[in-house]
């Protein structure tokens, strides 16, 4: 009989959890999965695929209100609210399916109850009936994630306060709809509710919105989502919120103006926090670092057969960097030498319509480093954008001065969040301007605008 | 005085043409473009362009017949089919202009009329009005295209036997539709006109449509294009065409059985022909080959200041390649040493619904060079494509067995085009398997399937 139950035991199901599961699978150890709720975790039930459904449905409803530009017309056009709703979740039921098969056929014991350590090799697992079971394990690996963070004086009622469980399940279009916070998670929701006919307000403590891109690109969705019918405050700050019978009312601070915004609803959107609580970390000796679990490019935690993923180990908190690190930690967990996780390449994206994406630095952050050459290229000087009737937005390419290897990418437009995938292998295999200038791009693509803005940084663009 | 008018006269004004006068100008070089018709050429007037702005139309109005599946509803769908067409020839319309505008910003002599060489150095130009001028330039780069090639025995009548010339701007839907030829044009006007309402058949000599295409790919368009509605004759042949007063009869044989189909028009796409016709090529002693200028891979002809590019040199004739060519050709005429012509790296693209795109060798053709590993995703399994509900067809890599190095990429579904360029990149900086599984891509996108593609390849993949 083994020492332990499993070789390895994963703690939570979400993209972190369950691929790392699933590559300790792969690598011949006898694996367990505890999941307190559903497989697949925020990013399958409630985050990155339920709201892109939601949102697709929000882009077809705006072309259908756009038909008229294809020559197509309709009467007495009609949304069905619940079907909205229902078909988003559908789609996350049957991905959960997918997952909850996918344990299956790799063999990985999928536990269902509440995880807590008992000791660096034993696991309490809490079932919904109460009872408690206990499990060992030679690794463990921690990918507990994370939940909204309710702001100083602004606590979640779930009603009038809410975060984005509730936001994708709402009964009726809100009349009127705040967004606290103006990164991916507000302004898509912003785009989404407004495009059904909310009036949106979205408010940003930072400068600009998308505190973390490019402020070109960050500009450019400003204006477009301005354009759209929404209300954007940057440097603003929710200084009191209080539910009323029939809504929020909020205090918000914009330089020396105060400024009071009644709403039907506000979405609390400021950022999460590590789920680290209650999972008997201390007692093993865990340690956590501002709210998150400290660990290395393997994924090593501070003691040495546990492992952590995802977003309790902190930023940045994304479903496919939570997906490489499982990978990492697996193959570390299985003494399988791999690639180290590294995270200068990682892409961010925004499904807003204008989307959004990027990789690698800044401008900004570039120029800190050292001399850059930029290049750009509007999608209205290209074929494919105009025949599609999509012209909006650029790319925006920077460039090492001396060499010429890509930095950073920056991308808004239409499909911007699947042409990214293009500069983050160009990026992972350190590419040149030259390079992805003379590389031969299909026409009429998109992509053609990266081809142009490699060439514009060097003075070679053909169509601008 | 200068020995002769232009450092460069560029016979063309196509996207290979204009792109080589664009490039000369940046090179400093005093350069002409002569043009008999619109500037832009078949791809931008009458090919790539106006036809995605139909196609585009199309998937629009694919997507109100799918409506319910959004939850969305509404009477009385109109089509105003003189605005699908006038639509398309806006905006290539519009792109002539952007054409027409580049040509001056970059100082370059705009002609208009039919170029004839002389000699070598001397072009006689016949205007509209029938005047002929003369122009000297120190090299000349013919980029006259090609047209539309009738079949023995089937000529264009371009009423009932018609081109894409007549097919983009038919003033009604043809209630029935006949494609001889099963490439990229007969199938992309079978999907626009099928999902507009026509019965359409596509005949394909060969056993397979998309012949230049990986089987498989082939294979599940059919299969879609199939279920769409469109009849699918492969292995078959046009024996006769005759026009009657209200269509057209094909007498076609496919095995031993011969079959009669009746359409109201026909669309001949079966290939087209260099233009290299009444140029004053065989003077001046340029060597054509089998219909097409024989060149260099700097463009050069066999008269040493003559280059040539584009359909006109041959296939693959395709815009991006031409354009590639005229940078080649304009770097070569401009004694400025950059990357010669290369052709083992050029994407093809189909755009029905599920779109085509490839770039690289197919199995097939991989596998006679030696042992390969190939690896496949499915979009139905990547939260993406469910989340906008498009999850039909698959991501197909093929791998050098031994280094691992990524030798075709092959993809079916809806923005294979756009997810195509990530594995141009990819080819061109001679990726691995391993690069590709490990770089992280964003998550939700389609362009997942290329990561988990790869990983299928060499037994890694997570999702499948």
């Amino acid at each position: 009989m083994a020492e332990h139950n499993y070789d390895v035991v994963v703690i939570g199901g979400g993209p972190g959890g369950y691929v790392a599961a699933i590559r300790s699978a792969q690598l011949e150890q006898k694996t367990a999965i505890i999941e307190r709720d559903k497989l697949g975790g925020i990013c399958l039930n409630w985050g990155c695929i339920p709201t892109k459904a939601l949102l697709k449905n929000a882009e077809i409803y705006h072309q259908f209100q756009r038909a008229k530009e294809w020559g197509i017309s309709y009467e007495n056009l009609k949304v069905d609210w619940a079907k909205v709703i229902k078909r988003s979740r559908d789609v996350s039921s049957r991905l959960n399916k997918g997952v909850e098969y996918l344990m299956k056929k790799n063999e990985i014991a999928s536990i269902s109850g509440t995880a807590r350590l008992l000791d660096r090799h034993t696991i309490a697992v809490t079932g919904a009936d109460g009872k408690e079971t206990r499990v060992t394990a030679t690794k463990i690996c921690i990918a507990t994630g994370a939940r909204p963070r309710p702001l100083p004086g602004i606590a979640y009622d779930k009603k009038r306060i809410i975060s984005y469980f509730e936001a994708m399940v709402l009964p009726e279009v809100p009349k009127t709809f705040v967004m606290i916070g103006g990164g991916p998670i507000g302004l898509e929701f912003a785009y989404f509710y407004n495009t059904f006919g909310s009036k949106v307000t979205v408010i940003e403590m930072m400068p600009q919105i998308l505190p973390l891109e490019d402020a070109e690109v960050a500009a450019e969705l400003k204006k477009s989502l301005t354009a759209q019918g929404i209300e954007i405050l940057t440097d603003a700050k929710v200084a009191s919120a209080e539910v009323g019978a029939n809504g929020v009312t909020l205090k918000v601070q914009q330089g020396d103006k105060t400024k009071t915004i009644e709403a039907e609803v506000a979405l609390l959107a400021a950022g999460v926090q590590g789920n680290v609580e209650n999972l008997g970390l201390e007692q093993v000796g865990v340690t956590i670092e501002r709210g998150f679990i400290k660990v290395d490019n393997r994924c090593r935690t501070s003691v040495d057969n546990l492992y952590a993923i995802g977003d309790v180990i902190g930023p940045p908190m994304l479903a496919h960097v939570a997906s490489a690190e499982g990978i990492v930690a697996a193959e570390a967990m299985a003494g399988h030498e791999g690639p180290p996780m590294s995270y200068d390449n990682i892409p961010s994206c925004t499904y807003t319509q204008p989307q959004v994406a990027s990789v690698g630095l800044t401008e900004a952050k570039a120029k800190e480093r050292g001399p850059v050459k930029v290049g750009r290229f509007p999608f209205r000087a290209l074929g494919k954008a105009l025949a599609i009737n999509e012209k909006e937005g650029f790319v925006k390419l920077v460039f090492d001065a001396k060499h010429g290897e890509l930095l950073g990418a920056h991308l808004i437009g239409s499909e911007a969040t699947e042409m990214i995938a293009e500069l983050g292998i160009a990026r992972a295999l350190e590419t040149t301007n030259l390079e992805l200038h003379r590389t031969i791009h299909a026409h009429p693509t998109l992509a053609e605008a990266v081809m142009e803005a490699a060439g514009d940084a060097f003075g070679e663009c053909i169509h601008q």
